[in-house]
């Protein structure tokens, strides 16, 4: 393993760490060896990720003496569904699973999401490990706990709050990644730099061509500072009580409306949140909390990333309907986070449907 | 109200009150507002306690201006089930619940069980209260915080630890309750004396007239005491991790396989459970752990109650085969909890196979 550096996430009896590196793989067996003496081990991965790493990782525990359970969804959204849990939580009985055993989610956020989930409700709790396999899942879905599956009318609405007890993360694996995808988790990587992290952000601008060349080193260090500020979110509010983990949210309120406004699908949810952060940038820009130059500066790096900037067409009044959909307007009113300046941001509900739909009508 | 009493369980921020008395449903909405200043409340119950009680307590809520949706599920356990589960989900957010809602299970621990699940999965957990309507429900599956679906193979076998925010126990309910149901919670009554209590067992022999009659006067005192007991167990091992909670399963493991051997429906577990107590009291006197007084005491007490002692014709083999299959089996080892007087119990592995089958064989 060519080098790797550990974050710790404070939370209590529930703490862990997340190990990040390049190479780490190959510490795998030891890293679920240092956390748990269960011998019983569960791997959640899906169609694609199988052949690439889960099933040799399953292979690297059976050599050391492990008794492996290999479980394999479609690659896909449609696999975060109670189908799919059902299917989980029958066959890990089927096949001798108990209260003892360790769940490994060898994954995207797909796989994290439900085999977290899975964890969380099989025999009432089983210790659990990411192994996150996409650049998404690495610096946002497999840290913070949120796990959870979709209703076919709402997603991630069924889940819990379940702690990992580890995240080994590593950097060589995205490079197999689409390219889309890589460019989707960049978005996230972005909106780091924007909520809350300056430095990082001008770090991002300078190492673009690293960035887009998925350079090992790079990677580790833009991996590494977004499950710093990640882990820094959760350790204030780690069941999204206090409100300080709605910052996490920046682009996506417009985010999520252009996901449902094109039917999930068209577009990649990073591709949906590059947009979102353009938008909400303009919305505080309009406002007066913000200076145009500060949205040009997104604008620039989320191009040179291969993001898309620009919503596909749509009418900004069912789109402006869409978002009093979601899940997070409180009492009526639309909570957005809007920054103030590259690396600092605001909540707020006092936005004006007229500025919305002005943005949105571009 | 004609008198309560209040049991605290202290599990830190999770802790809550048990309103123990008889005339209590009147104060549901009190009890509700005291709580959570949520106004959509989410009832779920059965088909039987719905005309019975549920329906009254949806309407009382109605009145002080609560939006109340009502969820009515088959009775029986069957309803215990993931299908279950899926179907209150959509139906709950078709009907518009959110993070803010509250979920209110009125009924006996299949509701209990299966309306905890859902709050504690639903927007990944919402506030919960339960109203237990069984004599079961109200000394045991309301207090402890277990919920919990089956998996068609295995019982329980999916759920999470989903503590109330209150439980509110109403002992004239009992009176509708069908007269095997009401000795089948008197089981698990039976059972908190003999591991935990010898001066409530004595109270137990003393007022069997009370009880059976379903006297509210000593039926508050009987599911006080329980709830007390459990709670101090439940304070003391809330995540089934230290062990302390093993001693509830006193009379449990020969009453799984029982009910196991009798392929579920023709036993009620408190049935199983009344017999398993005996067998596990005649074990204990085999390997002279209890003199044979005791079991005497017990089984004249259980029949007294009008609870079966003699289980039925089964193949000691076959049941001493589907005791592993318990999961509560660990490290190869059947763990028996075995009282050692009245009021004292002792938890021991150490038992020959021909001493459990020598029992089986009467
Ligand atoms: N839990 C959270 O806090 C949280 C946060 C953000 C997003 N999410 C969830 O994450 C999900 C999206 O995750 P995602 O973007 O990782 O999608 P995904 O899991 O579907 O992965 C995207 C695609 O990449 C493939 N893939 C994964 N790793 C690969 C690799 N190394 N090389 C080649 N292909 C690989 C997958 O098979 C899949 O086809 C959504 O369901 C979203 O709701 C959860
Ligand atoms: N969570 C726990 O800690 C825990 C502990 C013990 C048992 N349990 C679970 O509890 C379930 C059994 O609970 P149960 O025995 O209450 O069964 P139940 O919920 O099926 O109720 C028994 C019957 O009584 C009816 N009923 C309920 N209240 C009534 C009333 N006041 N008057 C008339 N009829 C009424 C019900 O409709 C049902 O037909 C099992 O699934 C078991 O696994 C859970
Ligand atoms: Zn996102
Ligand atoms: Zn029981």
């Amino acid at each position: 393993m060519a080098s790797s550096q550990t974050i710790r996430v404070n939370l209590a009896e529930r703490s862990y760490d997340i190990l990040i590196g390049s190479g780490t793989l190959d510490v795998f067996p030891q890293f679920m060896a240092d956390r748990n003496s269960s011998t019983h081990v569960v791997i959640i991965t899906d169609s694609n990720v199988d052949d690439l790493y889960a099933d040799a990782l399953g292979d690297s525990l059976t050599e050391q003496g492990y008794e492996v359970q290999m479980m394999v969804v479609d690659a896909g959204e449609e696999s975060k569904s109670a189908d799919a849990a059902i299917d989980l939580w029958e066959t890990m009985l089927a096949e001798g699973a108990d209260r003892g055993s360790v769940v490994a989610a060898v994954g995207g956020g797909v796989v994290g999401d439900l085999a977290g989930f899975v964890a969380a409700t099989f025999a009432r709790g089983l210790a659990f490990v990411q192994v996150p396999t996409t650049l998404l899942a690495q610096v946002d879905s497999s840290v913070g706990g949120k796990v959870g599956i979709n209703l076919s009318e709402a997603k991630n609405m069924v889940g819990a709050f379940w702690q990992p007890m580890g995240v080994l993360v590593d950097v060589n694996v995205l490079g197999t990644l689409p390219a889309k995808e890589f460019a989707a988790g960049m978005a996230e990587v972005v909106k780091y730099g924007v909520i809350m992290d300056l430095d990082f952000f001008e770090y991002l601008e300078q190492n673009v061509d690293g960035i887009n060349a998925r350079d090992p080193e790079v990677m580790q260090k833009v991996v590494e500072r977004c499950c710093q500020l990640k882990a820094e979110v959760v350790e204030a509010d780690e069941r999204e009580e206090s409100g300080r983990r709605a910052i996490l949210n920046y682009g996506h309120t417009f985010a999520h409306a252009f996901e449902a406004a094109t039917e999930y699908g068209q577009l990649l949810h990073g591709e949906a949140v590059s947009m979102g952060m353009v938008c909400e940038s303009r919305l505080a820009e309009r406002i007066g909390l913000i200076d145009a130059a500060a949205t040009e500066r997104q604008v620039k790096l989320l191009e040179a990333l291969s993001l898309p900037i620009t919503p596909p067409e749509l009418d900004p009044e069912e789109v402006y309907r869409l978002m009093w959909h979601d899940k997070k307007v409180a009492d009526g009113k639309i909570n957005f986070v809007l920054p103030t300046k590259i690396g600092e941001t605001t909540l707020t509900s006092d936005v004006k449907s007229r500025d919305v739909l002005a943005v949105l009508e571009g």
